[in-house]
Order: C-alpha cells, then sequence, then structure tokens
C-alpha cells in the first residue's frame, strides 16, 4: 500500500475530510516532492478521491520535474484565490466538516484554507500524517544509522579540532565542513561554551573558547531526506570542581531512560526515568527541558517524551534520549544519544562513548 | 520614537488591539529580539498599553540576554496554554476585537491566538508593521548599500571562477565562500544552468556545466540583519541564436522599470512598464513572474511590484527590479538590481553592468 493510500485510511479512521501540506518534511516524506518555499502559497490538497496542488506560476515547471499531480496555477498578478477555489471545488473540498493542515504552514496560507471552511474541525498532522512518520521502516532506519554514522564523524573531528583561542564559529565551521565532505547537509551546529553552555539552545558565535572551558557540541544534518543528530561534552583543560559529578549524574539519567524504553511502555515514563535520577540527585529544577523528541526527515517530529506525553512506545519508532543540567552563569551539560526502538529495547545509533572529552590545552 | 510607539500609533489608526509576533524578521526589526525557533510556540504580544512573551522554559535564559520584556514561561511537561492564559489577561487581549498575526509564524502556533480571540477580526502585518518596515531610514539605507557591495564581490567571485565542468553546487560554493568571507551569512545562490535556467527558482545541485550554456546566477547574503539579492547572466562560450536579442529585450524591460520607478507612481505601473516591453517583443507569456519584491531585513518583504499593486511608491522604499523571460526547455534570462527610491527616482544599488558576461570556455 503506498503512502497516499496509508493516509487516506486514517483520515477515514479520524473521520478527516480534507488534509493541506505545506512544502517541508510532511509533503516530501508523502510524494517525494520538494518545491521552493516563499511568501507564494503553495499548498498541496489531499480528499478520499482527490488531490492537487494550488502553484504559483513560477515554481510550475520546476515542480513538474517532481510530480505528475495536478496543479491549480495561480499568477503573481492575479493571486491565488481564484486557483485555490477552482481546486476546492474539484476536490468537493467546500464541504469539509473536518480538516487538517500541516502545522508548519504559514499563518497566511493556513488563513486561506480555513477561511474557506470556516464552520470545519480543525486540527494538525498528530494523529494522521505524523502517526504515520513516526514508525520508520526498515530502509528509513537504514539511512538513520548512516546518518548517525556521519554525525559520529562530525563530531570526531570537531573533537580533534577543538582548542583553547579558536572561537565557537570556528568549531562550528569544522562540523559543517565535516558533513559536507560526507555529502550531507549541515543543518545545525551548537557549539556553547564556558557560560554559554547554561543556554540549551545557544547561538554559536565569536565567544572565544578559553582553559577550563566547559564546551556542549550539539551538530546534526541531512542525508537522503533525513536528520541526524548527537551530543556530546569537551572540556578544555581542568574541569570545574563540580564538573564530573555532574556529568555522572546525566550519564546515569541517559541509561535509565534507555532501560525504561520499550515497546509498549508510555513515553511520559521514559522522561520520569531520567528526571528521577537528576531529581534525586538535587538538580532537578536545572533540567528545563523535555527528555527526547522524535528523529526522522525533520530533525524535531513526534514521538516527543515529555512529563506528560501519553504516547505509547512501539518498535520503530526513532527518538533521542538526551537530559541536560544547566546552571546558570556555570555551565551546563547534555548528552544526547539517538535510537531506534527495537522489539526488545532500544538501538543506539551513535558509536561513540558519552564520557567527558577532556583535552589537552 | 522608537518602534514600539510608531507602531502602537499604526495599531490606533487601524484599530488593531492585539499584535501577535513569531521569531524572524518583524520581531527582530521591532526588537531587535532573535530567539531561537522550533516547534515550541514563542510569541510576542503587543497592546497600546501592554507587551510580553510567551517563551519555552529552556530558551528564557538565552533571550533574557537580549531583551528585559516580561517573559510568561512554559515548560515542555505542561505545554504553553496555561502561560498564555496569564499573558492574555494581563494584556486584557481576551476582548480582542481586532488582531494582527505575523504572516510567517507556524499554523499551529498562530492557532493558540486564533483560538482565544475568536470573534475577533484577523490580518497580517502589511497594514501595520510591513508599512513600517517598507520605509527605511538612513542608516537602513546605508547597510543595504554596503551589503549590495558585499553581493557585487560574491557576483564577481563567481563570475571569475564559473567555467565549463563545473556543478552547479561548485559555482554555488564560491558565492557562499565569498559572502562567509565578508562576514556576511550566505542566505540563497541559485546557479541555473543550460535548460534549468529555465526554471525561476531553481535548486541548484549537481548539473555539470557546459560550453554554450546561459547561466542565470541569483544570490544573496544577510550582513547586520538586513539581506542583499542582485541577478546577472554568464554564457560559457557561444551564447544560442537568439540570446543577446533576448538579453537586450529583458534589458529594455530593466531600463524601462527604473524609468517608471519614481515616488507617487503605482507599484503596478512600474510592472507593467517592464512587462509592456517584454510583451511588445512578443515573449509576455514567458515573464512568469512580477517585476519586483521589496528587501530589508528580510529578502521578500513589502512592497511588492506586481501587476495589481495599488501601494504608492515613496522615497525610502527599497525594492528589486527583475523582469525575465523563461522559454521552457531552452534557456532564462533574468536581470535584477535592487533600487533605493530617492526623491527623485531610484538609485541602483549595485555597480555590476547588465551586459552578457560571455566567458571563454
Amino acid at each position: 500500500m503506498d503512502k497516499i493510500d496509508k493516509l487516506r485510511q486514517q483520515m477515514k479512521e479520524k473521520a478527516v475530510d480534507l488534509i493541506a501540506l505545506a512544502p517541508g518534511a510532511n509533503l516530501n516524506w508523502l510524494l517525494g516532492v520538494n518545491p521552493h518555499a516563499d511568501e507564494r502559497p503553495l499548498i498541496f490538497l489531499l480528499t478520499q478521491t482527490g488531490l492537487g496542488f494550488l502553484m504559483p506560476e513560477l515554481e510550475a515547471e520546476s515542480a513538474r520535474q517532481q510530480t505528475d499531480i495536478r496543479f491549480y496555477t495561480w499568477s503573481d498578478a492575479t493571486g491565488p484565490t481564484s486557483a485555490l477555489d477552482n481546486l476546492l471545488t474539484d476536490l468537493k473540498g467546500f464541504a469539509s466538516r473536518s480538516i487538517v493542515i500541516d502545522e508548519t504552514m504559514r499563518a497566511d496560507h493556513a488563513a486561506l484554507i480555513q477561511d474557506k471552511v470556516l464552520n470545519a474541525n480543525r486540527a494538525f498532522t498528530a494523529s494522521t500524517i505524523g502517526k504515520l512518520r513516526m514508525i520508520k521502516d526498515k530502509s528509513e532506519q537504514n539511512i538513520l544509522r548512516e546518518n548517525a554514522n556521519q554525525a559520529d564523524t562530525a563530531m570526531q573531528n570537531a573533537l580533534s579540532e577543538i582548542q583553547s583561542g579558536m572561537t565557537e564559529d570556528a568549531v562550528a565551521s569544522v562540523i559543517q565542513s565535516s558533513f559536507s565532505e560526507q555529502g550531507a547537509l549541515p543543518q545545525f551546529s551548537i557549539v556553547a561554551s564556558g557560560p554559554n553552555s547554561a543556554f540549551p539552545h545557544h547561538q554559536t558565535g565569536s565567544r572565544v573558547l578559553n582553559d577550563g572551558d566547559v564546551v556542549v557540541i550539539d551538530l546534526g544534518g541531512k542525508f537522503k531526506g533525513y536528520a541526524s543528530d548527537i551530543t556530546r561534552m569537551a572540556i578544555l583543560g581542568s574541569p570545574p570542581g563540580d564538573y564530573k559529578m555532574i556529568h555522572q549524574i546525566v550519564e546515569d539519567a541517559v541509561c535509565a531512560a534507555l532501560e525504561a524504553a520499550k515497546p509498549g511502555e508510555v513515553a511520559k515514563n521514559v522522561d520520569k526515568a531520567a528526571r528521577d535520577v537528576i531529581t534525586k540527585a538535587g538538580f532537578g529544577q536545572y533540567f528545563i527541558h523535555r527528555t527526547g523528541h522524535g528523529l526522522g526527515s525533520e530533525i524535531h517530529e513526534p514521538p516527543y517524551i515529555t512529563a506528560t506525553s501519553d504516547t505509547i512506545l512501539e518498535p520503530g519508532m526513532v527518538f533521542s534520549i538526551e537530559p541536560g543540567i544547566y546552571i546558570p552563569g556555570k555551565f551546563g551539560i547534555r548528552l544526547e544519544e539517538i535510537v531506534i526502538l527495537n522489539d526488545k529495547g532500544p538501538e543506539v545509533l551513535s558509536k561513540l562513548s558519552r564520557k567527558e572529552n577532556i583535552l589537552n590545552t
């Protein structure tokens, strides 16, 4: 059964009449179509019996190389309204009682659709495409293993080059070059040094690395349409006095979450396993995010491993385990693994140790 | 008067009670705040008397380095609902009759706000922030001039390196390195060769450049928070027989639009000036996009120079003039200038000739 059929079955089960997708991960997963996205509405619509694209005229020839699905083309002069009306008429979309909108769609594009079906219930993709995308098949799992290997290489390159006197940006460049050389697209490279390591999503910048710095290195790329993601720690010279003790707590939290992650378990119990370790050690207030997120064609996607998620874990799910402790003004520590959930438990994709990398300066 | 005051005045004039902004160009323009954006709702709300951020807990410490505005913080465990309720209560936002949403906000984040004020009129930023952002002050104009100079350098580097046997991707790398070396962030580099040049937004790829290829090079970077954008043509060896004739038509269309662009003129007349030249030459059906777009902190922003835009041009507006002719299966030609509209007419920012760059192979 192809993905469109599977999605239509989900739509039937959830009584969804119409799905609207924007350029991005959902559309690429469903159709392998990845058109240029800008402020011009480009929207794919799907019902039980029909489908079509609202398509800006200047993108049509290029998008046609990727799909044979019918285009309802509009020009910069006329705007999208009448093409959208024609598409909705052909799809009997005006009668929709329940619609699903791609959560990543721009608000103005989503409004075009919503304003046409004002009385319809509106949901996002979590219970339809999101549910399908959560379970990775064997070929997707193999790509994710390859990607994890590339991320390991990028991490090793960063760890071998990093030293006092470099800027965070320079370390990020090493990471980006490593992905590029492996044929992957660099996606993100957080290099958070010294007190910056206490910001989970630090914006990597011009800070110069110093002796004694704790450095969070969180990196990922894209290859064959799928993502990678890993976090490891580096310490330049002698770590702060309490560093090793806190690193061990985060390591224990990773192990506890890996132990808890089994098919049939509820996602929130995996979060609890990690969080309990950190809370019992007295650092609960400094673990300021969820334990993990799904990974696939997007860097963050379902399932989310939060303290309140009732998602039941199933074989084929792929997600991160990444507890952290962030002490403002001092330093932060995060260790992140990506796992594929197999029948018996999690398969950790990275081959790299999670130990502190204490580097000579 | 600071930007918040100016925006509140616009809100008063347009009877807008509440504005909601996402991380991105609008928020950066208004507050100089540029937080990490992901699937977690991070939204800035503004009314006549109040303001505040809905803020994911893990971003708070980092965002606090950029602003003193009050945060309504939520955690991955609890979700954003109750923090948003508190923010809307403090801002008396539940009583809003008219709201403006950042058009670039994700659909699921916009829905959080819209679902709280279901009976309010909803608009996007065009008549409030969009209107303010359209007029660039002297310091913004100077940054845009600097940026145009960087783009010229990147274009010259590409033109000096491009040759038969290179891939499109390799030419794009030259462009990206040039921006990086100048301290700018590479934003986009369309290298559309041979038949690919007929796709206005070609996705630069692994095609190898050949003798006789027409190549569209459209590039831009970001520096000091503002964008650059320029398009020039390169031809490897002997151009196709009708190339020079069509290049001259596009050049004449650029000149006609530059002639038409004056303060007080309506934007659609600038589009008409360019389009008439191309239509009269018999190529109207191949000019498949608008004549231009505004340029500022975003690569595309108001004013849009389309066949139907009634926007009246004013001194301080900055926009592109970029007619093109795209013949499917053969080749495409686009020439793009960025202009600052001064009292007497347009100031073209690039110093580069628009002539065909016929390169030895």
